[in-house]
């Protein structure tokens, strides 16, 4: 949580944070001034149990004070001097950072987050020691430590995420809607705007996110049959619903101006499912109910892959655990923490070296899926799942798993 | 222009470019892979004259083949067990960066570029030159290769942008059909829906977005009055429209999935403006049309912004030029390139080292304004010129300046 940061610095051995704010989205810079503060750029200097200062440009003034930062502008600083003393942009901002933090009274072992550029801020962090003898930019441990402070969710923000939870269920209620009320002509589904294609579920979906205020920043997967067996795959507008084929609609929507985010995904078909489908999908979700009955407090995270990897094997699948180039069977990881980011911690993937527990406080999505796109096949359930501070689980997904939805004829 | 990328890395001296993507929006990436390709992660190894290379996921390997590179996905370099080998993902992506390169056989001087964690690459690059003595993270020069290749539009690029901008012609149209349609109660706007807020604006403006397409992933400036006075507020949704009030509308919406962006501002105000604001106005509208007159190829960006300093200081405004620290008056650059990002290169205000010149193909904002908070006034004004290849400047901004929006009644 936000409160913990001047113990996190403190266990870590840290004076300073210094969170650079450059044009490219950055959602600790976010997660300190609070979600819907809107700077450009800006730069945070976090010094431990003294607080936060804020450097902002004057344009966006009235931004900075909102969020209750000591504050300078860009001026005070005498920034643009600076950069036409200096001979590059990159050295100008090694100085920059050089002279805020020294009047900042920052020294010693600090830590640099943010953003951006990485070959150019590269050299910038580089210059600024050449600068600064007595500043140690720190190579942090692994979370980090704002991925440590976000990992655990306080309520406000729990709430924040059961908002665009109910936008979801309202878009998936609106996807079986659609179907239906469509017919069967053969094997497509048509209604009175003519078939139903991929690209008229992406638009509905699209139009209730819309009426909700929510953006879907990296889009949402909407895809049919052989598409659906590759989990990436965000589906072809154009593809016409088939009866029978499996149809995955991953939606990771967030609130506009870099607030919070929901992931859920649901496998539908049209009409009546190959028994093939059905048995995979009943294989899914069980593998889905095993997981959220098993999670205990302080349990590594990545055990839980290993026990859907075991639960998938045992029934004649194969996993990347035993082939990690595998390609059919189940090919990721089960899941990730949620909030400001689409994927935080912590991982219940990765290396088997991955550290994250299920701590108290942290939010997660729980996603199996089996995949075997030489046969038309793939089918993904996903949840949310708030490990609470009482050491219970909650799943906040109240969507319901049906596979199978019947068309009007 | 994309074509430009061997001969420009010739130019300076380098041998390959690493272009990294992280979870984070990347438009340098976007540019190379072509927008409207969804990788969540990856990395681009571009050899001079020899192509680039994809590393990519494997559950996006549909998305990764439609780029056309040379492909591998990160099994195929065991990424997850050098995770398992190397003590922290920090030094596990450094030996992953270590053996792609080395095994694609780059050597010596080398570009990195991409968006990220700014932190935690510096410490990942560090650890790559120790790993490899032969290689040189080169500190470019600016603008940095790849912004000075994305400069230069091309046809194609144009033709998106120009697409976008007929969207916000439609939008400003809008704006002003609701507020022709209200009637004034004393000072206030109101219609049948009630009173017409900013909040009103702005969700009108969004609708007419999302029918086509677009997204707003920075948001929009309608701000009134005293807002108007301050750049970069975005404005205030409760404000009820006020006959006379300067009404500053700025939108910057984009293509959705990373593709280009508009950037247009009118003021507007409901009925008769006070003399006041009506000569503001004019000053600005005459700077604008002042600069837009006087563009020659390759003339000095800056010259530019001193010039429209100059007409407003002969007219009895102060400006940044005369003191950095000023918060009414003249107080920003004049304009910035667009494309793939809001603010690209060339940059129009900035230092008065800035090395920027008129290069045909660039695509450039040029927006004026004047400000005075504690008058209640702000008015800025910005059109998008495209420098032709053959030396004319084409404002490709065909929205009506009329500041005056006369309601029914």
């Amino acid at each position: 949580m936000r409160a913990d940061i001047d113990s996190l610095l403190g266990e870590r051995g840290i004076e300073a944070a210094v969170v650079v704010k450059t044009e490219t989205p950055n959602p600790t810079f976010t997660y300190l001034t609070g979600p819907g503060c809107h700077l450009t750029v800006g730069l945070i200097v976090w010094r431990r149990d003294r607080g936060g200062h804020l450097v902002h440009s004057k344009m966006e003034r009235d931004g900075a004070a909102a969020t209750g930062f000591e504050l300078s502008d860009f001026s005070r600083w005498s920034y643009r001097k600076i950069l036409e003393e200096e001979p590059t942009p990159v050295a100008g901002y090694a100085r920059f950072l050089d002279e805020v933090t020294r009047e900042l009274g920052v020294t010693g072992r600090i830590l640099v987050e943010g953003t951006g550029p990485l070959g150019q801020f590269h050299h910038i962090l580089r210059r600024l020691v050449e600068r600064r003898p007595d500043l140690e930019i720190v190579e942090d441990r692994d979370p980090s430590l704002f991925l440590q402070a976000r990992l655990s969710k306080d309520e406000s923000e729990v709430a924040e995420v059961r908002k665009v939870g109910a936008v979801c269920t309202r878009a998936y209620a609106r996807v079986r809607e659609v179907i239906g009320a469509g017919r069967l002509e053969g094997k497509k589904l048509r209604d009175a705007e003519g078939y139903v294609t991929i690209g008229r579920l992406r638009r509905e979906i699209r139009r209730i996110f819309f009426e909700a205020g929510l953006l879907e920043p990296e889009g949402n997967v909407v895809a049919m049959g052989r598409d659906a067996g590759v989990p990436h795959n965000v589906g072809n507008d154009d593809d016409v619903l088939l009866e029978g084929a499996p149809i995955v609609i991953d939606l990771f929507p967030a609130q506009a101006g870099g607030g919070y985010y929901f992931d859920v995904t649901r496998t539908y078909c049209v009409g009546r499912a190959t028994d093939e489908l059905r048995e995979l999908h009943r294989c899914v979700q069980d593998s889905l109910q095993d997981a959220l009955d098993a999670f205990e407090p302080g349990a590594r995270c990545r055990s839980y892959q290993d026990r859907v990897c075991e639960f998938f094997e045992k029934r004649g699948h194969r996993t990347t655990r035993q082939d990690d180039s595998l390609q059919e069977g189940y090919i990721h990881g089960l899941g990730h923490g949620i909030g400001l980011e689409v994927h935080e911690r912590p991982l219940l993937g990765g290396p088997t070296t991955n550290p994250d527990r299920l701590e108290p406080g942290s939010l997660f999505t729980v996603e199996p899926g089996l995949y075997y796109p030489s046969r038309g096949l793939g089918v993904r359930l996903e949840d949310i799942v708030y490990a609470r501070p009482d050491g219970t689980f909650e799943n906040l997904t109240t969507i319901p798993y049906d596979l199978e939805v019947a068309p009007a004829s």
